[in-house]
Formats: C-alpha cells, sequence, structure tokens
C-alpha cells in the first residue's frame, strides 16, 4: 500500500474514533435514566479502536493517534519519515468527524470547557465541588501526570500485544480494551485524551479555554507515548535476537 | 449450502437480531434502578450480531441486514442476484420476532413513536425539552445524516474485517462490537437502525408515525452501506492483485 | 478422560454459573448508586461460561446445563447414555454454589419469589404496576414462551459457533455473551432461567412459589434446546457430508 | 529472558493492574449520574489483567498477583524457587502505583475502610443499614470464604485456559474476563481483592483498619490459589500423560 492510501486509512479511522467517542459522548452520555454514562463513552472510545483496527490494521497499522504514532517510532516499529503524514491525516480525519458531529447536534452545544467533549482540567470546582466532568477537582500537574502516566502504558501494551511473540490477531482486543479501561479511569480528570489529534479536532469547534490548554493534550500523551514505546523496547527486545522465535526491532507490516 | 438454506439462516439470524435487541430494549430498558439502559441495549444490539456470526457465518454470511447485503454487493464481496432472497428473509425473519415479542409483551405496550422499540425522528420536544429517545430534538436532516454515516462505516468495517488480510475467526467480535458502538453513538438520536429489515419488523406492529418514517431507514442506511463498500473496495482492494497473499474481488465463502 | 472426570468439571462449572451469576445478582444487583444491575448481572452469567469453557471446554465440553445437554443430544453432538451424569452432576454443583452463597449471604436473604435469585413469574403486579423483578406482568405463557425460545436460539448459537466449519477457538466468546444477551432481554421476565439446574440450585433453598413454579423452568428450556439442536442439524448439517472441509454428526472431542 | 527482565515485567504489570482498577474506583466510581459504578470498576480490574497479558504474558507469564503465582507453583507449572523475585516485585509495582495514584488524587481522599480503594469487612452498618461498599454487612468468616472461593476459581480457570488443550491464544481473554466476573460478585463484600499485592498497595497509604484487615487478604486469596491450582491439576492432569496431544506438568513459556 502505497503512503497514500495508508494515510488515507489514518484519516478514516481517526474519524471514526473522534466521530464514535466524542459522538456518544455528545449525545448519548447525559440522557437522565437511560444514559450511557462514562461506563458507555468508555466502551464507544475503545470500540472505534477495536473495529478499525480489524479493518485497516492490515493497512496502515490503525494508530489514528499521534502519541500513538511518535510512540512507535521511538519504539522502533514505525519510520520517522512517515510519522508527518501519518499525523497530518489523524488531525484531518479527527476534524472532518467533529464537524460532522456539529452539524447533526449543533442546536444543543453549549461553549466552554467540557462542551462538545473536549478535554482540559479545572482548578476551580463547581457548585458541587466537583470539576467539569463530574469529579475531583484537579490542577495542571495532576492532568499532565494521568495524561502520561496513561499514554505510557498504552503504547507499552500496543508494543507488547503487536510484538511478535505474543498471540497472533488478538492486538486489537488488547488495544482497543485497553483504550476503554484508559477511559473507565480517568474521564472524570480530563474527560481522557491520551490522543492529541482526538483532542485537536472538538477543541477546533468550542475555542476558548479548550484551545488554551491544547498543549497539555499534545505533550503529555507524546512524552507519555515516547516514554511507552522505548521502556518496551528496552525491557523486552533488547536481548533476544539470537533465537528464531523472536526477532529485534521488528517492523511491522505496514 | 442452497441458497434457500442460507435465506433460512438469515431468517433465523434476523430473528434473533430483532428479537434480541428489541426485546432487550422492550422488556429491559427502563426498568427503575436496575433497567439496562442505552449500554446494555447496544450491548444486547451488537451480541446478537456476535453470536449469530460465529453460528451462521460459515453458512450465510450472516448479514442479517438488506444494508449489509448491498453493502457487500457494491463492495464486490455479494453476487447481486442472491440479493433479493436474502432481503426477503432479512424481513420475514424480523417480522416473525416481533411478532413473538408482541405477544409476549403485549400487556403493556403503547402505540406512537419511540413505542416497540421503532425507530423515528422529531422535531418537536417533549415536556424535558428532549426528544422521544431521551435525547436531543433531531430535524429530519441530522436523522439522516447519522443513519448514513453509521451505516457507511459499519460497511467498511464489515469489508475490511471479512478481508482475506485481516487476522481470520475474529470479525464476529468486530462486527458485533461496532453494531454495539453504533448504538452507543446514536440511540438518543434516531434510536437506532442502520437496519431496515429492524425498522420495518417493529413499525408494521406499530403504525402510524414509525412506518410513515420507516422510508429514510430504508433510504439512509442503503445508501451508507453502499458508500462503505465502495470506499473499502477503492481504497483498499485496488492495487492489491499482484501477490499472493491478497487478492482483488475476493468472494466470501458462502 | 473418564466420565467422571468429566462430571466433576461439569459440577464446579455449573458451581461456578450459579455461585457467579446467581451470587453477582444476591450481592451486588441493588446497591444503590453504583450496584450492577441487570447488565453487571447479564455480564457476570455469561463471563461464567465463558471463563469455564476456556477452563473445561476440553475437558467435559462445558454444558453446565441439563438444557443444553440435552438440546446437544437432539442435534446429534452428545451421546444419550452420558446425559444422566452430566445432568446429576450439574444439579449437585450448583446445589453446592447456592449453599456456599447463602452461608455468605444470609443474614439477609428474604422469601419469596425473587429473592435469592430464583426464578418465576407473576400474574400479579406490585404496587408500582411492576412484576417482582421490576418489569412487566407477566403470566405463565409469556413465561413459558420467552424461556423455551431463548433456549432454542441458545442451543442453535452452540450448536453452530462449535460446528468444524466455524472459527475454532471462539466458541467460548459466543456462547458466553449469548448468555449475557439472554439474560439482558430476559431478567425482567422471568429473572431468566434458560437452565434447569441454575433454577433448581437456588429454589431448593427459598422454596414456597419458587419450588412451585421450578417445573416450567424445566419444560421450557429442555423443550427450547432441543428445539434448537434439531433446527440447527437439520438446517446446516444434512447436506453437506460430500466435502472434505466439513462433516455430519460431528462429535465433540468430549 | 532473566529473572530480572520477567520480574521487572510483573513489577509494570501490576503496577497497571493497581492504577487501572483501583484508580477507576477512587477516580470514576462515584461520579454523580454518569459515573462507572461496579460495573465500570470490575471491567477495569478485569481489563488490566487482559491487556497485560497480551503486553507482557509473553515475557513472565504475566501472574501481577503472588496468589496466582503460588497457585502456580502448587498446580506444577511455576517453579517455586522464582516466586520470590515475582512476589516482591509485584507488591512494588502495586505500591508505586498506589502512590502516583495518590499524588494524582490527592487533595480529596479520606481515611478510613474503604478509601482509596482498600480491601475490608465489616459487622457494623452504616445509618443505611449496609457496609461501607454499599452492600449487605459481612462478618469475617463470610469475607474469608467469599475470598477465598473466588481466588480458588480464579486459579482453576487460569490452569485450564493456560492447558495445552485449550484454544490457544485466548487465556488473556478468559483470565481478564474472570476478574471482571469476581469483582461484579464480590465488591459489596470485601471491595474485593483476590490479590495481596493490590491489598497491600493501597492498605500503606490508609493505615488503621485496612492495615489490620490486611492480613486476611493474603491468607484466604493464596489459600483459595492454592486449592485452586491443586484441584485443577488433581482433576485434569493426571491421567493424560500418555498422548501427543496433551502433557502433564507442562511448564509456561517463562
Amino acid at each position: 500500500m502505497t503512503l497514500l492510501q495508508r494515510s488515507i486509512a489514518e484519516a478514516i479511522g481517526t474519524f471514526w474514533l473522534v466521530f464514535g467517542g466524542c459522538g456518544a459522548a455528545v449525545l448519548a452520555c447525559g440522557v437522565p435514566n437511560t444514559g450511557i454514562g462514562y461506563v458507555g463513552v468508555s466502551l464507544a472510545f475503545g470500540l472505534t479502536v477495536l473495529t478499525m483496527a480489524y479493518a485497516i490494521g492490515h493497512i496502515s497499522g490503525c494508530h489514528l493517534n499521534p502519541a500513538v504514532t511518535l510512540g512507535q517510532v521511538a519504539g522502533g516499529r514505525f519510520p520517522a519519515k512517515e510519522a508527518p503524514a501519518y499525523i497530518i491525516a489523524q488531525v484531518i480525519g479527527g476534524i472532518i468527524a467533529a464537524a460532522v458531529l456539529y452539524i447533526i447536534a449543533s442546536p444543543d452545544l453549549s461553549a466552554g470547557i467540557g462542551a462538545f467533549a473536549t478535554n482540559g482540567w479545572s482548578d476551580m470546582a463547581n457548585a458541587n465541588g466537583l470539576n467539569a466532568f463530574g469529579g475531583k477537582v484537579f490542577g495542571m500537574g495532576s492532568a499532565f501526570l494521568i495524561e502520561m502516566v496513561l499514554t505510557a502504558v498504552f503504547l507499552f501494551v500496543i508494543m507488547g500485544a503487536t510484538d511478535g511473540r505474543a498471540p497472533a490477531g488478538f492486538a486489537p482486543i488488547a488495544i482497543g480494551l485497553c483504550l476503554t479501561l484508559i477511559h473507565l479511569i480517568s474521564i472524570p480528570a480530563t474527560n481522557t485524551s491520551v490522543n492529541p489529534a482526538r483532542s485537536t479536532a472538538v477543541a477546533v469547534f468550542v475555542g476558548g479555554m479548550a484551545l488554551k490548554q491544547l498543549w497539555l493534550f499534545w505533550v503529555a500523551p507524546i512524552l507519555g507515548g515516547v516514554i511507552g514505546g522505548v521502556a518496551y523496547k528496552v525491557l523486552a527486545e533488547k536481548k533476544c535476537c539470537c533465537g528464531d522465535k523472536c526477532c529485534c526491532e521488528k517492523k511491522e507490516e505496514a
């Protein structure tokens, strides 16, 4: 497959991640009594990745996330020179998804942090002593730390589950459900990003605080992703270059 | 397997989709305190497809949905001349399921849009400012757009997950959980169709508005399905006809 | 493996089905605010089967249910002469589980239908116009019909997913999640049985109405199971005895 | 892989189990209206194991739990002399996770049993007649019994799903979802441990009652784990040492 074909696949996949994940959050999370809540939103984000990984994993590797692309570069699994095309495609795909979602849901969106599934943090509690996502009040430091830690483990799991020694075919389940798990933990903290493309896609429609805090959702996930990618490489791939069942610097089929 | 055998399998499978998905919605969604809510209904619809895909995937391909059948025709995966038999079987299976569900639950069903798990949309808000499904108020345009987009991605995922290059055996998980994801997003918008047979099955028992709006749940999903099927074909299958691990126009075993 | 070994495996597995499924219902379903509700109970029942099917599927086939054993006999997959040992082991394993659960939870159990996760139906509504499981009021006919239909499809899925032509290794996922789906549909109707051993295990501790209505949860599931087993055999196995990739009357490894 | 590499993998994996599972409980469980509740916490704990088992199963076997390590020793699957290194690594990884979680969430934590996701039991009911986890009041005996039984079945499932005769590659799904199931049953009883490292990690930050009751969450899970490991070995592995498709005392790849 050409880099153009693979980049288009990344754009379609990231469209699905943002349309499905943020769409579930915007349309279905807060419906009274029968709404899907954070469990449903967590499932939705994870299933966008699980489904697309089976659909386009064999085309582009299904990153759908600049932190995943750069983490895999750091881990020796993806060529650095192809990363810009992937990341641009991811951001474009995400923004198109947010635009379609905006057209569908526009009558009812309010501005400000928390609206339209944007990511953020807040030093200020609302009237109930909670932050904008219904959780405890977190400062910037906590937001940075949790986004970085979660993305680091995310990349560690991605590297491990796509390792040639792991069972073949199961990586989309492990990776998709890892994103579900990440959301189960952290929606009340930052509304969960671990993905700069996803944060950017909705922030550009909301502006204001969402744009002002956007930098953190590029820096922390990418830093975490690089840490996770390198950690797996150092731990697991270093000393296995002498057998016939494992190999270092294994490149993905992409 | 003969076309008759395969069509019977499609009827049984679509029976399960409507009985399980709409049954969960009608019987268990709104139970106070412990009811399954939209997360449970989303799981139910997805699991009808996951379970049947393992049970009859090797018999009929387990479409259970006219939009899936026609999308696969458009994507070059299913012969057009067999589509009418499949679609008729799907509609019949769905209607039988709705009839059995009606017998079981009849004491308590009220007429009108939203009742008996019918699909629809509404320009009018109820007393709480919400539409019939507890979500924001959506017009016909939004309903058409979301049904079309979701079915397009659904077919894209189906085409990709059943591609010869995707891991073998996992397609039922990817496709079933994709339907779960679609419901997590869109129940509050249109009560989620993406399947003309499912919409028709319950609409014929409710009549009125449900029948009047039924056309959209044929046109939008089928249009989306064709777009998704063609998109995958154009993107992913065009340039791979020269290796030995992939092939164009791969026919399913059915 | 000897029949004794396999029967012990069935007893352990059915212990897990009753302890896990009914345990989740008794201990965790109705906890205020954070309780697991019917979605959690549905997951619990399904996961008992999924987990045990991977643990003992290669030992006994992991039926855990007299209706499954007899349905597979009817479908030509299990020898009739071994059925009594399996069924006795299932009932014993279930009763032991209910006893352990009773010891753990005894301070708080009230008698009567619905208590201790028993199955039943009710012609009488409570003060809220609902039956004992929070659902609509169902008579005996509806209870019989839904239990029979659900068990029939359950066996159809079991037969299909363990067919030699279905993807290998995935049957526990399909079958376990099918039981989850069945619970998502029918807890508000009969508290969901589709399994005479599970119904018996808790009914003997509750007595009264639970014992008086127990007959239905033997007759309807077994009748449904036989219908489902035969239906799959007639539809799918009849005409495939001439190729080399499929075979009629395929016996399970057990 | 060296024992050091494998122990580091265990520490990272147990970090994830405690950070993900306890993190979801502390941050997201009780959020009003949209919080994840016990279903979400159960999913979170299970998915930490599912994801790590695909990521490091091929490195260390992914025990993440002293009771699992010792249960596998008892079942003949893991060398006793390597157990201390694994257990120390698990406890250290868990404590680091609790420390990071404490830094993130510290503004809002209260002391006492139930806080910071500690395990415990209570003979005393609160004002609503419920224990600290919203469930029925359980004494020490009930707590010991349920922890022991659940860990016994957990090990039985682990031994079975990683048996050479079970379908290859699916063990992480079976084992991860078994932990989800265990939480669905028992959070209202003891807040669910079945894992001494997980209990210790949070107890050392809370002190008081959590530390005083900690002994039970070492003794009961380890006793249960040994019972489960031995039970599977006696039942299933004893008489199969003569064929070529199964083998006794099968060592894991680790």
